[in-house]
């Protein structure tokens, strides 16, 4: 089934709010194995609403639409609706009783809210005041609710979603790739494309991580291009729902029973910042040194003075030191520790901004220690250099899998 | 002018990514004056997205799209652009030269890239590799930028924005507000719209940063009612292009030749992260002490077994030894130190998730130590933590403004 989405209100047209139903609606229904073909966003304006509702029902099966459902002067949904599917209003004793029941006999909007188009399915609101409403007529349905997110959300997942008849399986695939990029993923992808061209074919590049989405018509032929593509660059496949490099990081430390700490230069906390973005991280991460200042790097970290000096703060000799003090100064089982320049000044020909050096490793065993070379702006180098030394760390503990136990 | 957003990108139809695009076009273009008349969401499908374009240009006079334009199999935004508006291609030495400097020769994407629409003005991509194009004819503009918000950003704000010509009547005034809530100046907004009904009045909060717009039709009531609202709460308002409290405090702190050092629990490394994300923080940050664990609050901190177990590690006591630990080890000028609940576990009843402690303050001067109640979802209570403290803390710097010489 062909599903449009549409979200109604000048507050998220100003950028006022953020648009989160559609997020949550778009999601929902695409891992119930639905179709989305279009967002479209409208105002609080009667004629241009009934407009773009028009031209949705018109392009799509069914229409789910959000927001403009309450009782105040700049609520028009209903009413363009009913006049849509040519339905007269009737009043609805049960949702009267319902809202007098849950809100007292004075709220002010209960005959408002009462009064409904006739021709259409309700759906009840067991959070809120407004109900929401289902139109059908000649193939074509329009799937009304409100646009507090607290009240659709709950009226989705219990009224509307039931009534779509769920489609054939969708045969898709979802993948995360580590220090991997567009360029060396693209070759393949158009190789299969050209050998299968019925399937359906993506790459989201993002800083250090890309994600790769492939949809066929049978669960045969995802198998197949799954595997390819799992297979040739198996060694940067990481799982994680949300795409989140951090994501597995988390699950694997806990599940070994190991601690990691940081010591962050150029990154300035945001490694730290992305780990801990995650509940439950205290179960293994420490905490970060964020050690910007040379000062703190020798006081904190136990850098030397000589080292800053003869190697400079970007260096393989100073990220060494501080991954050194970081073991030092804390317990941990595993540490990280980065220097680099984030630009956009501070470059030079030798260290141009984007030169990022990495120590990382298990106490008390050998370290691996290299340089990297982000590039974009602040931001992307910084994003960049947190994904790939993430990435490498989790390639590292792959490497080495297990403590062998004493005694073996 | 009519303004549309067409977002590009199956990655959002499915709800695998937010559209944070749209958010932030919508609110930039709002708050210089634009409006907005529709949001509409395309998937990478060569023909669906033609149709769809085509609507928006018939509909409105300027249409601004993201996404698509990079030079993978899915990418198709160029193509179609082209052909509506009859646009043959031609390969820009320029493009080439700069992806060359900036990417080396071996960059894959490099031709494709370097092949632009004729027709087309070229918006330089400064972080990444894909150009923008800004189609103009009979009286329909489309302005097309990649679809990773990063590049997009700056693209927009450095050179899709200056193209637009500013509504004539825009006289425009953004202020911002830390520590205030939208209950405390809605009343005097409404007030202020009830005696001038020609204003027109925005409030846009952002998790303890409140932003304020005033359009008016003349320079005369623009600034009455930008001296309204600004005396209201001129103890919480902050100058920032970006309406990031964090460039205040980088500007303040420079021009005062102090020093700042962090010690986070619950933030994680999140204030650091904003501290340094701005270019130049290093003149004033030396660092932050993310201590997680209480080990590490005991080790780097040297908070006391006993402090921590007789208090917990979310009370007054910790963030006072906290922060006394951070003047012991660092030589910062003012220091700042926070404990709490982010959740969504760990509360309690006398601590809910959300409850945050924290102490700030120069070196041997008495300390500012405090409570808050953060709300929402982990996330958002580290950001309103992270914006509400680094508030504060420039509040603070106010009230005490200058070092008093010695010897006076």
């Amino acid at each position: 089934m062909r599903i449009e989405i549409v979200t109604i209100g000048d507050e998220i047209l100003t950028g006022k709010t953020t648009n989160t139903n559609v997020h949550f609606l778009s999601r929902e229904l695409s891992l119930a194995g639905h179709t989305i073909v279009r967002h479209t966003t409208l105002p609080d304006d009667p004629h241009l609403l009934e407009l773009g509702l028009k031209e949705a029902l018109d392009r799509s099966s069914l229409v789910i639409a959000t927001g403009g459902l309450g009782p105040t002067i700049d609520d028009h949904t209903r009413n363009v609706a009913a006049k849509l599917f040519h339905s007269p209003f009737r009043y609805d004793e049960t949702i009267a009783a319902d809202l007098e029941r849950r809100f007292g006999k004075t709220l002010a909007s209960l005959k408002d809210q009462a009064t409904v188009p006739a021709k259409a399915k309700l759906l009840l609101n067991r959070v809120g005041t407004a109900p929401g409403f289902y139109f059908s007529s000649e193939g074509k349905g329009l799937i009304l609710m409100p646009g507090v997110p607290v009240e659709m959300e709950v009226m989705f997942k219990e009224q509307a979603l039931p009534l779509l008849i769920l489609p054939e399986t969708a045969h898709l695939a979802v993948l995360h790739f580590f220090s991997l990029i567009e360029n060396q993923a693209d070759p393949l992808l158009r190789e299969l494309k050209a050998a299968h061209p019925e399937l359906d074919l993506g790459i989201y590049p993002g800083h250090g991580v890309l994600t790769v989405t492939i949809k066929a018509p049978t669960q045969k032929l995802l198998q197949f291009a799954r595997e390819k593509v799992s297979s040739a660059f198996s060694q940067y496949l990481f799982s994680s729902a949300s795409g989140k490099i951090e994501e597995e990081v988390h699950r694997t430390m806990i599940a070994r029973k190991k601690t990691l700490a940081l010591a962050e230069s150029c990154t300035g906390g945001m490694m730290a910042a992305h780990l801990t973005a995650i509940p439950g991280a205290s179960e293994y991460f420490l905490g970060s040194v964020v050690a910007y200042s040379n000062g703190l790097k020798q006081t904190l970290l136990h850098v030397s003075e000589r080292t800053l000096k003869e190697h400079g703060a970007v260096s393989k000799e100073t990220v060494e030191a501080m991954l050194a003090g970081l073991f030092k100064v804390t317990a941990a089982d595993f540490g990280i520790a980065v220097s680099g320049i984030a630009g956009p000044s501070g470059g030079t020909p030798a260290k141009p901004v984007g030169t990022v050096w990495a120590a990382m490793g298990e106490r008390g065993k050998p370290l691996h220690v290299f340089p990297l070379q982000a590039r974009g702006n602040r931001q992307t180098i910084l994003l960049t250099a947190t994904n790939v030394l993430l990435g490498t760390f989790l390639f590292s503990l792959r490497s080495f899998p297990l403590d062998i136990e004493p005694g073996h």
